[in-house]
């Protein structure tokens, strides 16, 4: 079988690679017919010279064509769901409902619509205006964006459909997507529909690009090429952080989602008041995606007790009747071994699971560890070593000294959530540790699971180091997630004809809302 | 005579330090009496202490003592102003009327009443609020700032009063200073002002320290550190870099502005039409402070041709006219003669200067220096050497496509002026040269030299690296430079009682704008 083209400055063309991969389907081990190719440098640097290009014309490009391109690709992507979530569901063993048709792929297009939304309307810029002093500032497309998206979302991350492709394209760049090499086939449809919308809505050929996979050294080098406006990561951090060490002595920015814990604490009234519950709650959104949620609740902060002993006894409970899901490759299924380890090897004793399953295809036992606060407290680095998969650590602490001591120790999350009771006898307790968990956490919840991340312009899918890479930017939500891809471009004096539509006296056709003179306004700058 | 002691958590301290150092007035090299010290890792690790716990205080305060503690520090510095201008005027030779008394002083108080007009106010934190699904979003104080501030605006940015002090505080951060070794006794003197302030108003008295000097090792360690928010530093690309790397190895956010040659781009008609007029503005703007702006224009882009040669010839004269002004220190004055000699290596032909001038102090004789369009592409590295100072290169090339290879080889800068003529001639030339130098500069001017700043909220200082490290963030400018100190902190179902008030329901005092629903309004959220 041939294997697959690659998609370069629009056309599909043989990668240049020597190499080749294929997926393997996870439920079963199967391999999936279709070889794609490994691409070397050449392919990358034909996709950064073909992406310069177009980001050159782009730049000069009114909003609509982007905006019709985002939401032909939503249509489209709609019009072949059936193939593509069969596809999916193959590469990534997700279930197809009510997972990947009703929730992903939905969620996904209604993403694109509202990035097609946001490029249309234009306030995702921050146009400001001086009109005293006739100096005017917007942030401006970057440049060409790689988009490398991971294995756990082949929709809604995917590198060539998912919210970072949606937010970069809407900010006026070109992207190279990446494919994340667990689910090359669902890229590559996804890619096709995107490139035939790309012509439909009459863009440079240029601004979709599709690569499946390249090695570690081309990737630092492509981190760091000239040519690179940014590049927006979401994996391991292990390879994240070489990408990013690669950028940073470049000079170039980069937006990185590496890895999070996303600690619960469950407060004493809330335990007594409704352990139950939590524990069918806890236990529903840890297991969500087979626990491969970059939200998905690794640890749980619990004070000792018998209301602690009931909860973990009734997570243990569900989490045996429950069947493991597949996980998402034996690669990652080999990683929650080792992570499940090394947990262990630290001082965290398991209370269920901790096994692979005997079985074809990449399995392991539903898992729950735990561990007391003076461990946690002696080892907090290997104890918040990343289980990415369906296993989670309680950590039991004596008194509020100590959960303090442990939050304290606490590395940067995408969410930290905190359960109260109903009666205020946990009030106390949340004004004593709640400022200290605010400031390790990108999204802080009540009384609510942190799986759900709502397409919101309110969103911060994002967080302390070492959960991203920089603290004041999210991955999610609309228009917010646009401005990791803009400059910031100030006209000093320049001829009104000189100046981008967004920055003139009259408002352009999307009526953005722009600071003139301190005031947030969607009118013309009065004469 | 005593070593001056450093601000140390709310109390003036000995440093534990072991060497000293004092300031030199570079307008006659003699010393100036005061001894300084030079301060270890103690004292670094004392002052952090105390901002990590000044940060937890800071962060549950409302923004009214922090915008009393902006407007009193004001109001102390103009008080004082007579001897800090005095002591300004000795340690850096800048002169007392109008620059450091008429122009800097005001600007930084201004800097100052605008940043607690900001804080009072509170939309730089740009608070959005989804109500459907009450996920609520700001930016949030990120921690202590460390400011370096530079040798060149004593005032302006001076690390304990100036742009980056303001807009740190103002966010809501504690500041550590440390100062500029070139003007200390002007830091102390702002020092001394600043904590008398923070008394006054209430503040944690580690909202503001100051150290005087710090070891390069010490600095990298500090930037690093975990209890350190951010870091602003403005300076020398090497000294930066080090920092950003140490930041960067560390994940910790840096916000830094490094070097700009700030290209001037002169257009045929605009020459022929005015060129003796912009020969005097270029003038005017080149021997600004003695060419230590970091607006300084230090390159200039001719056709050539003979009204380059008229343009060159005028400048010429013109920098022999005037008298060479003293520069900020013998390590400036070093550096100076340095990079003229690389400039001349690389192929740079003296016009005019290039020498240091025989008398006591550090001066160096106004400089001139051209090189042409193929000389300048076929070393455009070291043809970009900052020469900080008064020096400046004037590039010819022979025709449009020359203009555009040397634009394409620069390297990213603060500001890029375009001079075109009032008739129209310049126009097509315009349209093809402007997108290649705007993707190169953060603040792109007409007809305009760029060495005014005005703190506006539409300013830009910032740009494309390496003159700063990130294009997306202003220096200048409120409320837009706040948002460095910021992290992006999301409050999901979180209970209303415990939210911060700028996401309640009702909005609070200063009415900030506020994205409710997709609309930026200064109400309360609807009931």
């Amino acid at each position: 079988m041939a294997t697959h083209p690659i998609l370069i400055a629009g056309r599909w063309v043989e990668s240049r690679s020597s190499g080749t991969f294929h997926a393997t389907n996870p439920a079963t081990g199967e391999s999936i017919p279709g070889e794609y190719p490994v691409s070397g440098w050449a392919d990358c640097n034909d996709a950064l010279d073909a992406a310069a290009g177009a980001a050159v014309l782009l730049r000069s490009s009114p909003p609509d064509p982007i905006a019709r391109f985002l939401t032909r690709f939503a249509e489209r992507i709609e019009a072949r769901a059936g193939e593509i979530v069969e596809l999916a569901h193959r590469e990534t063993a997700l279930p197809k409902a009510p997972r990947l048709a009703d929730v992903e792929l939905p969620r996904t297009t209604g993403q694109l619509r509202q990035a097609a939304a946001a490029a249309l309307e234009g306030s995702w810029a921050l146009p400001t205006i001086d009109t005293k002093l006739n100096i005017r500032s917007m942030l401006a497309p970057l440049g060409p964006v790689w988009v490398f998206g991971p294995n756990n979302f082949p929709f809604a991350f995917n590198s060539v459909a998912g919210g970072d492709f949606a937010a970069a394209i809407a900010a006026g760049n070109p992207v190279i997507a990446k494919a994340n090499s667990s689910h090359p086939g669902t890229s590559r449809l996804l890619g096709e529909e995107a490139f035939a919308a790309v012509e439909e809505a009459g863009l440079p050929p240029a601004t979709v690009q599709l690569l499946y996979r390249t090695g570690h050294a081309d990737g630092e080098r492509l981190a760091a090429d000239p040519r690179t406006g940014t590049l927006a990561y979401t994996g391991s951090r292990a390879a994240g952080l070489k990408l990013k060490a690669a950028a940073d002595a470049a000079g170039k920015p980069i937006y990185l989602e590496l890895s999070s814990e996303n600690p619960v604490l469950i407060l004493p009234g809330a335990l007594a008041e409704r352990g139950a519950k939590l524990a069918e709650e806890f236990t529903g959104s840890s297991l969500m995606g087979t626990g491969q949620f970059c939200t998905c609740p690794n640890l749980v902060l619990l004070f000792a007790g018998e209301s602690a002993e009931q909860f973990i006894a009734a997570v243990k409970a569900r989490l045996e009747a429950a069947p493991a899901g597949p996980l998402l490759s034996s690669a990652v299924a080999r990683a929650l071994a080792a992570s499940v380890g090394t947990l262990q090897e630290a001082g965290a004793r398991l209370v269920t699971g901790g096994r692979p399953l005997d079985k074809p295809g990449s399995y392991y036992a539903n898992t729950l560890l735990r561990v007391d606060g003076d461990a946690f407290a002696a080892d907090p680095e290997r104890l918040q070593t990343e289980a990415f998969g369906n296993a989670s650590l309680v950590v039991t602490v004596r008194d509020a000294a100590q959960a303090a001591e442990v939050i304290g120790r606490m590395d940067g999350n995408l969410t930290g959530c905190v359960y109260s009771d109903t009666g205020g006898s946990d009030d106390a307790l949340y004004a004593e540790l709640e400022p200290l968990l605010r400031r390790r956490v990108g999204r802080l919840l009540n009384d609510k699971m942190p799986t759900g991340v709502a397409v919101s312009p309110a969103m911060n899918h994002g967080g302390p180091y070492p959960s991203t890479g920089h603290p004041g930017f999210t991955a999610v939500g609309i228009p917010a997630s646009l401005r990791r891809f803009g400059a910031l471009q100030c006209y000093d004096n320049v001829r009104p004809g000189r100046l981008p539509a967004a920055l003139r006296d009259q408002s352009p056709a999307g009526r953005p809302w722009r600071l003139i003179d301190g005031q947030w306004t969607q009118r013309d700058v009065s004469p």
